[in-house]
């Protein structure tokens, strides 16, 4: 766990890039102290004003599904509330640490009452953030013994450190410095998808035939982000995807994931979407199909897409051969598809008469499934009918 | 451990009093997890609407005393401060769970930085909803391994744990009608030192010959405390004390501590005070000077007295013979006496020709140390000027 310092410097420095004078929010479970502490000096060694730690602990939202009345569901605490409109008015770095998916934890609960323990106000705080480019924030995530058990069958940290460390690319001499490279490079990828300017994304493999219209003038776009006020941060890291929002009304045909997804403290398995003008109209699941539901019940735009990302086999979380069960990670082995909100930034240069107020899907969920694999085929359809294709055997195909 | 429902029952039930609806907030260290999510359960299974826990981390606090620049200092983050304003509007019950000192945290930082790290804002919500008796509060601990390791020299926690169930009362077969026969006793006390209408106290001891003024018409009071809109809460448990706001301009002799206290994190042990007019004119300390000295700059108040309390040796901290290096346990084992606020619901029915607004002390911080042992004789003085024994070979006199 010698890295644990490193990797603490390149989420301060590289991920949001912290500046002096700046508030720094860190949201973490109480399992990932060791890294939130090593955290918190490095952002104050950056400069910043004050770090703000909120510590989650699963077991007291479990308490609250088992044991709480009706009204605890949906309240939004007014301290998390204020916390992020400080966030959002000063322009706050903000660190997200995310873990395995908990299941273990809210095992035997009622999956209605898991899924509808949400904060409502607090999470449409959060995405106005996000999409008015408010702040300066990144996604991580810290190997503990829960996530081992979930990954790896057995509470073996170290194995999942070595992987988690090989996919932030910690085993490099210089870790900031490769992802530098590999951010350019993803970069790259998007320039050339938004200039080929394609109409639709074509998607085919097992249990899945599914074509999706995109929004003209729409720009693609890799993990490295600039805040409104010209703060650059990386959303996730790990990313190794290239993406977009899609039009909200055109989406045709079905679609399998290809990993299971972590939700709402459950697990979903072998997810399956029929899709009709842009709309979820059948929705099954192996496992979990009940928090599925429950999510996509959320609001109407639960149940049309907001995402579509390309991600090839030169990936470093793919590299691992693991189904890490976190979407963090999950999401950047494989192209997935989100439903719920788009991402607006993706849509700010597409002139006003393009948009016409309807392409672009508005939701207070946005959640990510995996589509990508080997065996499933994508190709950009241009505005002509011609495809053209992007993946293939999981290579990326595009000059 | 199989305590730990019991005691969580003991503090949701008897400290706080949960009401049906009320909003519940819960301050802890990450290491009290167990107990937190216990409170958590018992709390909603009362009827709590909502129970808001906030975990600390003394090692997230070392790291911003270590790194931070000289702005952090004296910063009140936003949510922590709505969220304390939401508790008094609402009349929330609150429950603080302390540990050790965490002086082994703290170890080799800057006293005088340590000091300064404090909320002030916060603080100060804090006191006000006290002072005005706003929220239903309690102040409870949980034993750890760092506080084992300070109590006991040695991280034996079942050792501290029984130490902690007997002061708590759960070794009785029903621990609430314990604490409510206990509370009657010393309700019974305090009525009969509210009676003798006394205008000073007076210690003798090794090291102490002080007398110190008391407000005329103000209450000598237990640990049961009613908020304003007649809540019954209990504000620290344990408590043995009986209590009452003394005279701010009225305090001259000399005292010295028969505990160690512990404080912002630092230990300060010999401490020595001289006082003259009521005001702290000479401070001195074997050990953690600085802190001590930092903490009587804080304001004038911080050099004046607020508190006087007397405990007898039927403590059942008393009993356990140790010194626990935990001022809510210490505080309950020895009389003691508090430099900094007074507690204004002492003086709530004295007239106000009697108060003059001078009476009662001001400030932003209160901090006991402890002045009771078997050597240390303690007297009421009547106006006229006869002295009657309250505390003999820390035996209570008063019948």
């Amino acid at each position: 766990m010698a890295a644990i310092d490193d990797y603490a410097r390149l989420v301060v420095r590289v991920g949001v890039g912290v500046r002096a004078g700046q508030d720094v929010l860190v949201d973490a479970q109480i399992d990932h102290a060791p890294f939130v502490r090593a955290v918190v000096e490095e952002a104050y060694r950056a400069g910043a004003h004050h770090v703000d730690v909120e510590y989650r602990d699963p077991w007291v939202r479990r308490a609250m599904v088992a044991e709480a009345s009706d009204d605890a569901f949906g309240y939004s605490p007014p301290g998390l509330l204020a916390r992020m409109e400080h966030a959002k008015e000063t322009g706050a770095a903000v660190i997200a640490v995310s873990g395995g998916s908990n299941a273990d934890v809210y095992e035997g609960l009622d999956p209605a009452r898991l899924a509808r323990a949400r904060m409502p106000a607090v999470e449409e705080s959060w995405l106005e953030a996000v999409n008015d480019r408010k702040v300066a924030w990144t996604i991580v995530a810290y190997p503990t013994e829960g996530w081992a058990r979930e990954t790896l069958g057995a509470p073996d940290v170290d194995r999942l450190w070595t992987a988690v460390a090989h996919a932030m690319r910690l085993d490099q001499p210089d870790p900031a410095a490769a992802w530098s490279e590999r951010l350019d490079e993803l970069e790259a990828r998007a320039r050339a998808m938004t200039e080929r300017r394609f109409d639709a994304m074509r998607y085919r493999g097992p249990g899945t035939e599914l074509e999706v219209g995109l929004i003209r003038g729409a720009r693609w776009m890799a993990g490295r982000h600039e805040t409104a006020d010209g703060h650059r941060h990386v959303a996730n890291m790990p990313t190794e995807e290239v993406f977009t929002s899609p039009h909200r009304l055109r989406a045709d045909g079905t679609v399998r994931s290809t990993f299971p997804l972590a939700l709402r403290g459950g697990m979903v398995e072998g997810l399956e979407l029929r899709l009709s003008g842009g709309e979820i109209v059948e929705a099954r699941a192996a496992k979990g199909e009940d928090i599925l539901r429950a999510e996509l019940e959320i609001d109407e735009g639960a149940r049309r897409l907001g995402e579509l990302a390309l991600v090839d086999v030169s990936s470093r979380v793919g590299e691992t051969d693991l189904v890490f069960r976190n979407t963090l990670f999950d999401e950047n082995a494989a192209s997935h598809i989100a439903f719920g909100a788009g991402l607006s930034w993706t849509v700010e240069r597409v002139p006003d008469e393009q948009r016409d107020g309807e392409a672009l899907n508005v939701s207070q969920t946005h959640v990510d499934f995996m589509v990508g694999a080997p065996d499933v085929e994508v190709d950009g359809v241009e505005p002509g009918g011609a495809a053209v294709p992007l993946l293939r055997d999981g290579v990326w195909q595009l000059a």
